[in-house]
């Protein structure tokens, strides 16, 4: 089906007034001011949008653990340790396939209601039935990583080729990723394996679209000694990055969350190598993690993007309000309202996203690119008056504001239904797992 | 008319599952377990709620301008003097009596649409249209203050008297407060003026309802120099604190919004005079003025309340997005996610508002009390599963849940649709103004 979207403003490579965009399968075909589209575009299309909406390309959240939407609010307010210990491993104990299945469904009926359109997720991973499967149900994109941990490596790395095998490429939507846990759960001979493995697939599946390495890296200021301790290793001036850099696993296919409490001279081996970071603020501040320098980061050339985390350290999988909090922080611990300006932000949600995961037709509205397309209703009070169309996306924009989500050329959502699956469908799956999951 | 309001949570003085609520008149005549409460009310009681929905006292907004609605988003990520001087100021030069009551209108749609029943602001005072005329117009209940500056002394404090004349207690929304700009804009002589006007018309007003004093405090670390500078007055202890407790202005019927740059032991005399606090976390942090170390305040049995401040420094006036900043700034500064748990967070937007306005009736679920009820739909894929009704109100819930908001025991608001106001009216008239306002 080919699509007309028109929008008040369209966000393109600029702010399109009375823009449209022409869309044929997957991909847009044109974008431009609506005279222009209009006379290019023949019979047999179908409009959505007009004057009343902003539209914008789909957003990107860069770093969760999608299925954990299970788990929100299951236990708030605890420290770190006790939250993982006491609250959640004893009951992720007990997830099964159809679980994970169901969570990430949950996730993605909960993203895409928010203007997300790709999500890259981390979480337990079972062959048939997983968050790839969860988000083709829903008709999301993701990028969906495989866990590795020291203490279960054989499991893990057969999970790896097993995703790798079953899921990577097979559709438009869903792309595989190699997920090391963190330097301090996964041994230095597992980094190097997983470098391999990295490099081995990429080169093995090289037309089906590129394998990123997702992972978590300095969240805690306490990880230089977690990993020392760990495994006895040393870390050259007492940096993680640099230990990393030495095993020779940093390059640009490295998607690190956090980066939260990286030393002075980090930042330049990140730049060099070309690691992308996830910022996560919101989890951050909530488990009283800290606060990444990101604007830092951003000024010396690296690549930012966002994500949410998981639901359970969040409570929502809400790019737009994660936008507005980065915007937020950077501009209190620079001490200076001009740090990190709404445009940037909003790149962060979307092109830097879709860099970070190793796309180089997503994130934009722009000739060429996937048709994931989100339109914004302005006709609410707190969208009124508007002058700065970035300024609102950042700052005023709800995400329940979202009119309609087109993913891969496909509307998903429109007007609070979705095209793909029934809310009572999956309320009622949730309700049973719940019960399940807490019973004795 | 009589209404019952059901829920499947309703948050009372404690959490009562499967609630419901008896509103006569304006007032909660009774609240509890459904099966008790039907008991007690005969017919004529309309049904409202039911078994999806989560039901909580209206939120208060304790510190804002609400007509600056106006200038939302008109000028993002500027430094406090440029947006002051070469942006908001001119523009508000040109602001009518119908503009400030047409704001006040969008402002008070806005923030009922997000849960928000009553509100404290302090904007351009005019007798006829103001920020009063337009809250109620659309129902809401508010604390309107009237600006105090030393540079206009004389017209600032016969606003005053003629606002309470005009709108003090004339009806059951409206309240007026004395407010005194700041502590680098009014002069010593013009704060004891303040002080004893405030006096004089609580004592005149008794029967009406306490008239409280709002300004702002602290807002800037270095507002010790400019007060110094200004008025060649001294700071006992470089402490603007102390310096107005010496001028007798502190009192417990003060409401200082901000108080981020507190001296050390200025919290002893913030806690001995019982000033309310009003926290606007958002503002602060978008004008990179800093974070107010809350915690420490409410641990020392201070009363703080929340706020957005004005709508052009936010941008919007969404006390949910502000409870949720507010609970995770505090993990952060004290590196403990333990800190300002749900609870606390949610009575800070609710009964610790109603305390600082004054009223003894407001801002909980409780028997005798004013009935200011929000209705959130709980049946959102955001909010599956639900295990901490707390926890949910701060971390999950989208201000645009809301379903349905009683103001006074009048329903104002119900499924995107007021009962008092048209959008397109509103939508047109601010169109009109911000194109007169843009014009040269």
């Amino acid at each position: 089906m080919n699509l007309l979207v028109k929008g008040k403003y369209v966000i393109s490579d600029k702010i399109i007034k009375d823009g449209a965009i022409a869309i044929e399968d997957n991909i847009i075909m044109d974008v431009g001011e609506e005279r222009k589209i209009k006379r290019s575009v023949g019979r047999g299309y179908e409009v959505y949008g007009g004057e009343e909406y902003l539209v914008i390309p789909g957003l990107i959240n860069s770093h969760t653990h999608i299925s954990m939407t299970l788990l929100r609010g299951y236990a708030d307010d605890y420290s770190l340790q006790d939250w993982l210990e006491k609250w959640i491993w004893p009951v992720e104990a007990k997830l099964r396939p159809e679980d994970i299945e169901a969570g990430a469904i949950l996730g993605a009926v909960e993203s895409i209601s928010m203007g997300v359109t790709t999500v890259c997720s981390l979480y337990h991973y079972y062959p048939d039935r997983n968050e790839a499967s969860g988000l083709l149900k829903v008709g999301m994109r993701g990028t969906i990583g495989t866990a590795l941990f020291s203490w279960d490596k054989e499991k893990c790395i057969y999970n790896f080729r097993d995703a790798l095998h079953r899921w990577h490429g097979k559709n438009n939507l869903i792309r595989i990723a190699i997920g090391p846990h963190a330097p301090y759960t996964v041994d230095p001979d597992l980094w190097i394996e997983a470098k391999e493995l990295l490099d081995y697939a990429n080169n093995k599946y090289a037309d089906k679209g590129d394998i990123i390495m997702t992972t978590h890296i300095l969240e805690d200021d306490k990880e230089p000694e977690l990993v020392k301790e760990k495994f006895n290793v040393e870390l050259p001036e007492g940096s993680v990055v640099r230990y990393l850099d030495k095993l020779g696993v940093l390059d640009n296919y490295m998607l690190a969350a956090h980066m939260i409490h990286l030393h002075r001279d980090d930042i330049e081996i990140v730049k060099k190598r070309g690691i992308n970071i996830a910022h996560n603020p919101i989890a951050n501040l909530k488990l009283g993690m800290g606060i990444a320098p990101v604007s830092r980061y951003i000024d010396r050339g690296i690549n930012v993007s966002l994500g949410t985390d998981g639901p359970a350290s969040n409570n929502t999988l809400d790019i737009f309000e994660t936008m507005k909090i980065a915007a937020l922080l950077q501009k209190a611990i620079d001490r200076d309202p001009t740090t990190l300006p709404a445009k940037k932000v909003f790149e962060m949600a979307t092109i830097n996203g879709a860099k970070a995961l190793h796309y180089d037709n997503l994130g934009m509205i722009r000739k060429g690119y996937l048709a994931d397309i989100v339109l914004i209703d302005l006709k609410k009070p707190h969208l009124k008056p508007i002058f700065d169309p970035y300024s609102h996306l950042v700052y005023s924009v709800r995400s329940l504001d979202v009119d309609t989500v087109i993913i891969d050329g496909k509307i998903v959502y429109e007007k609070g239904e979705f095209s793909t699956i029934s809310y009572d469908d999956i309320y009622k799956k949730i309700d049973r797992i719940i019960n399940r999951l807490m019973s004795a």
